[in-house]
This record gives structure tokens, C-alpha cells and sequence, in this order.
């Protein structure tokens, strides 16, 4: 638990998802302290195999440029995966909040590498939406991260 | 130029986003040697910022399970870009074929490093759609790859 506003938005945006019958993770796109986009898995919702959270979110966001992207922290309620972790690399965002890693854990190491800087907060929130949806949606989850 | 006529749907993707104004890549998923997706970047169509070519045919191949994408084969006419290269990691598609390298290169290099077999093609049309296109459209072009 901790009292980062935009994590909350983000919970907020995966909370939407799991009513709709979605996969809770969300995602805020923040630039200059100001919230532009805000998204969530919509692998349901949409049947979409690219819409995670995050993408959802950038796309949401819009054409940007290099000089707003430059200055965007990228939030997302889980670590992001391959997919999501590849779209702040092509857009250079420098620094990804991570709303928690235990569930599922995304290439941190890679993207530290190349410069992003992530932050994981370890949220009890995400924790327990991601783990409850994993026992009661296994397949679905499975399907998500390309393992079923 | 060379008779892969997968590679020639690719190009009519890219050949149909150009005539729409759009940028011109396209792309094919290939599973058991029949086409099941194709789609181009839609920056443009659609104001997006996610729909480079292989996430618009990902997207349009809909919701696929492990078990199909270990059996595919992504097309590009140009190198997948970070964000389009984690896609296919995410989905561990295990083989992609691109057009050509010559006037974007994606990170190549890590996707062999993660098991993927890239061939490249170093199609000459494929070379040629993108020399013009850059060459028109600078701006567009470095927006789409993150760098204006």
C-alpha cells in the first residue's frame, strides 16, 4: 500500500476491466505531473491480443512526439511484459512505476539496460486483484501472457 | 526481390496504407503455410500510436493461444521495431521474416539472443517503398519510430 495518486488512477482503470469481466490491470500515462491517458486490458472486452493495459493507455494517448514521450512516466498496476515493456523502449519513455512484480514479472532487467528507470511499489491492491483473477481465470490469464 | 509470396501479401499491405496516405509497411501472420491475419501501420488511418503494421495484424489475427503462435510466422516488410518485436516475444512466435533492414533495423540482435529465427530478405521493392516514403514524410516517418 502506498498513497502514489496516479497508482490509484491505475488500480482504478483495472477495477473498470475486472467488472467488465476483464483482466484487472490498468495503466496512466503521466506527463509534467498531469494524468493524458489512462487505460486497461481489454483482451475481453475488445477480443484484443494487443490491447494490455499499457498499449491501451499509449494508444489512448495518441500521436506524441519524442519531446512528450521524453518527459511521460508510464504506470501500470503489474510489470509490463515483452509487448508493453517493447512500446516504452520504441517511444523512449525514461521511467515505468510498477505497481507490482510478484504475479507476473515483465523484462525489468532488459529495460533497465536500455535506460528506463522502473520503480516497483510492491501494492498490496495489485497484488491481490491480480492473484484472485489468476485462481478464478487461469486459462484467460494464461492466454494473456502467451503461455496457453 | 524475391518470390516469397508471403512477403508479396506483405508489400500489398504496405502498397494499400501508401495509397491511403498512410506509411507503408505491411505485414502477414503465417500459420501452417496459410495466411491468417495481414494488416500495415494504420498511424495515420487511425491516429494511432500503437498500430504499427505487425500489431495491426496480431490485432486482427485476434485471440490466438500458445499452441497457434508456436506454429507462426510474423512478416514485416521492414525490422520490427522494439514494440513490435516484443509482441512477438511476448507470443513467442518463433520465426519472423522481414523484407528489410536497410532503412530501419529493430533490435535483431536480442530476438535471436530470445530464440527467434529472423530471415531477412533485403527485398528490393520493400527497400524502395521506404526510401520514398522517408524521404517525403521525415517527420512522420521519425514520429512513427519515436525519434521527432
Amino acid at each position: 500500500m502506498n498513497d502514489d495518486p496516479f497508482l490509484a488512477v491505475a488500480i482504478e482503470e483495472a477495477e473498470i476491466s475486472l467488472r467488465d469481466g476483464g483482466i484487472p490491470i490498468g495503466s496512466v500515462l503521466v506527463i509534467d505531473d498531469q494524468i493524458v491517458a489512462r487505460g486497461h486490458n481489454r483482451r475481453v472486452q475488445q477480443g484484443s491480443a494487443i490491447l494490455h493495459a499499457e498499449m491501451d493507455c499509449l494508444e489512448k494517448a495518441g500521436r506524441l512526439h519524442a519531446k512528450d514521450y521524453a518527459r511521460a512516466t508510464l504506470y501500470s498496476t503489474l510489470s509490463p511484459c515483452d509487448m508493453c515493456s517493447g512500446a516504452a523502449l520504441l517511444y523512449k519513455i525514461p521511467r515505468i512505476v510498477v505497481g507490482e512484480n510478484q504475479t507476473f514479472q515483465g523484462p525489468e532487467e532488459y529495460l533497465g539496460e536500455r535506460g528506463v528507470k522502473l520503480t516497483i511499489l510492491d501494492d498490496s491492491r495489485c497484488i491481490a486483484l491480480m492473484r484472485q483473477f489468476i485462481q478464478e481465470r487461469p486459462a484467460l490469464w494464461n492466454e494473456d501472457i502467451g503461455v496457453d
